[in-house]
């Protein structure tokens, strides 16, 4: 189970207690509630009676065990009776959390006859002379599969994908309500990359694109790469890229805050799982050159044994000086640093030894690499992937847009420099109303940034697919 | 391009025509239209000018061909001018039939904390604890997949799976109408039975039930057992038991409108395939002790060389007098012709050589073995494929309610004998009106269907899942 340091949404109890009618017992049961360290939103009267009142009281706490002492806290308070708890996250979950919705509805029997047989068949049979159609007529042009094995569960490792459903409902409810796009979750029943690989190839027919998530690495890199070139659908595997090009706009945006060019900065990559490797390289394609790829082993660098192949490229193409040590190491004098490795895993004496304007993303979630409230002073720009801080790194932030551009360029494959303009795009939403310290990154409220990172994509794929009647064009 | 004998409103076109105030115009158009042989649907105005009027007017054509000739006969209408005109059934399959919709709103960064990440965490672990939660705290209790290859689209034959996509959206559509199941098409790129079973196997996590749809014989037959035997969810191939239980409500009903019991008619299904090898078993579960399948090779019997698995079965199970000949031969004498076949295979004089109060279903659709029309008097009930003939025997009579029962009872496999309890149950609806000639299966509006079939598929369910508790309450 994982630990937040505040309480949290996410652990919102409803309790529904009875209280005598007497002056001040809601303020002993909310002082109780408040020294016992939970947070109380909203309090409703459900009903009243002579001597009594029910009331709902919601409550945040910070986790499973400090929900229980709360309500063994909240049984304690004379002239109170606790008639129920409700745990929200888990109300809100009964049943699932998308449906299937008929686009019209089927009242009679003329309708039948146009959504079923006999009129469906002759859209199969223009489908069968024109494959293209698909596009047209049916679901495809705005369905995306939610690909998982549950090998990788947010940080909560290899649960399968019984427990790995919830979290792909959630992504096809993001999906949705920014961009508009019906995502439907699979979750395989998958052990191996020719599994997953088969599985994808096996489904693409039905959808515009497939969006992979949760994968372990370093499996999910083969997969991603094997079934890009097996299916005529964009691939884009989230995990890596959703972050990566997000931690890219938020360090466009921070250099410009400090005043400084991408090309001139030492950056520092903790953890090279799926999201590292994912982030090194698109550093690299938007001209950091300066990077140092830091693991459990050290500084890669092209000598160490033992490296698999998305290692041994990062290893070849990063620490120019070919240094060698660890993260303390690394980190002396660097400019950035990103964390995707674990809690924990930076201590303050260590961001002190970076340059001055330092610019640090530990993002591990939700315990990051270090607590905002314990970096040094010459951090100047801080992000996390937590929503209670400034600058959240989330991923939230590109795949919507991104998806939308793909589907609606109708693009058969992701193009690496997609990533780079989507990145460029969503730091530019920021770059509108300026950028600040506090401010690197919008809000995934704003709803600037699907249209814009959906252009970003879409222009890149016609500038690459059309190249012969732009020369036509010309001569 | 399938052929259907009357116009239909699968073919419906929407004429937008400027009309001349004169007196007469619009009682031209429509006596060249109907002349043409278009059946009028709605006409409407669109807006008024001062010299002309203009209209949609809906038309009703027997095909592509039809159309197109009618839309011809309209431009010679003195007065008149057809400005546009609009296939209705393909306008409203632009973009697909069905989407996914969140069952709640992200309106604010609390919702996302629930729904997504870190709240869903909480759900995610609490399901790799207890796996059972799957059932309370995902989608999976209501989610059904309709499995395809697109290897035997309606009658149409192999056209692949991109133009099965829209016959799966339609059945998605059927299941949440009728049955408020979330059904998902899964239109598979996969060309053996292994890839289908793999597949199968690959998605079941997160589905509460499979529906195999448009797969052909005899691959058909092995995936479902195959897949049935590897998953913890039911499998049910709608063209083989759909149809088989609709036909058994059916004949139930003729029976008693006729007098005559189960055990005692002699029964002909011509066609061996899909729906006849699964007709067969299902009369034969039921107590129909006398059938003969025939198929091209003539009437099925055990000394017959090259069956495959299935029809060796059906030939060693029914034909007790070892008879051998055709479906003529096969006729003579017989109570009922099921015929499952193709369009006009059967003549009128082989009918007439049945018993009297014979029952005929020619179900090959949209053209049945006998055109209604054509039947002989002693035919007494007549049921067809067809909306536009009494007594439609239609699969969507049943599925939507099968599967209601088996979710709602979280069964874990299919039940041969839920199926005889499902006719039953369906038969009974129309019983408590009373059957007759032209009633023996009721339409697929009528609301009391779904939870009948439910309550019997379930009923099944439970008393096969507690033998011993039943035996310990005895006891």
């Amino acid at each position: 189970m994982t630990v937040l340091a505040t309480p949290s949404a996410a652990y919102t109890l409803t309790l529904r207690v009875e209280l005598s009618s007497s002056p001040g017992t809601l303020g002993r049961l909310t002082t109780v509630l408040g020294a016992a360290g939970a947070n109380i939103g909203s309090v409703d009267v459900v009903s009243r009676g002579r001597h009594t009142l029910v009331r709902d009281i919601q409550v945040f706490c910070r986790d499973e065990a400090h929900g229980t002492q709360v309500m063994a806290a909240a049984r304690t308070v004379a002239g109170t009776t606790v008639a129920s708890v409700t745990d929200r996250t888990f109300a809100l979950h009964q049943g699932g959390k998308i449906e299937i919705t008929p686009r019209f509805a089927l009242d009679a029997r003329e309708d039948l006859s146009i959504a079923y047989t006999p009129g469906v068949g002759r859209i199969s049979s223009a489908i069968a002379q024109e494959p293209e159609l698909v596009w047209d007529l049916t679901i495809k042009r705005n369905s995306v599969a939610v690909l998982t094995d549950g090998s990788a569960v947010l940080g909560l490792g290899d649960l399968g994908p019984c427990a790995a459903l919830p979290v792909m409902e959630g992504k096809a409810m993001l999906f949705k309500q920014f961009a508009g796009i019906d995502a439907y979750p699979i979750c395989a029943n998958a052990h191996t990359i020719e599994e997953l690989v088969a599985l994808g190839v096996m489904i693409a027919p039905g959808f515009g694109g497939i969006n992979l998530e949760d994968i372990s690495a370093p499996r999910c890199f083969e997969v991603e790469r094997r079934l890009q070139d097996l299916v005529d659908i964009p691939v884009f595997h989230d995990d890596q890229h959703g972050t990566a090009t997000v931690v890219l706009a938020a360090l466009i945006n921070s250099a410009r805050v400090i005043g400084r060019r991408l090309d001139d900065l030492r950056v520092v990559v903790l953890g090279v799982g799926a999201a590292g490797v994912a982030i090194t390289r698109l550093l690299l394609d938007a001209g950091v050159s300066d990077i140092l790829a830091v693991d459990k082993a050290g500084i890669l660098h092209p000598r160490m044994a033992d490296l698999d192949p998305e290692r041994r490229w990062i290893a070849e193409h990063t620490n120019p000086e070919r240094r060698t040590g660890g993260v303390e190491s690394a980190l002396r004098g660097a400019d950035v640093f990103v964390g995707v490795s674990g809690p924990d895993a930076v201590r303050p004496e260590w961001l002190r030894s970076m340059g001055p304007d330092a610019i640090v993303f530990p993002m591990a979630n939700p315990v990051p690499e270090i607590m905002p409230e314990a970096v040094p002073p010459n951090v100047r720009i801080l992000g996390t992937g937590r929503s209670d801080y400034p600058n959240q790194i989330n991923n939230t932030l590109i795949f919507p847009g991104f998806f939308r551009g793909l589907l609606d360029a109708r693009a058969r494959t992701v193009l690496p420099q997609m990533r780079v303009a989507a990145a460029h795009a969503l730091a530019d939403v920021v770059a509108q109303d300026g950028p600040t310290e506090d401010y690197v990154v919008p809000s995934v409220f704003d709803p600037r940034i699907v249209p814009a990172v959906a252009a970003a994509v879409q222009q890149v794929q016609h500038a690459a697919s059309r190249p012969v009647t732009a020369a036509a064009a010309i001569a």
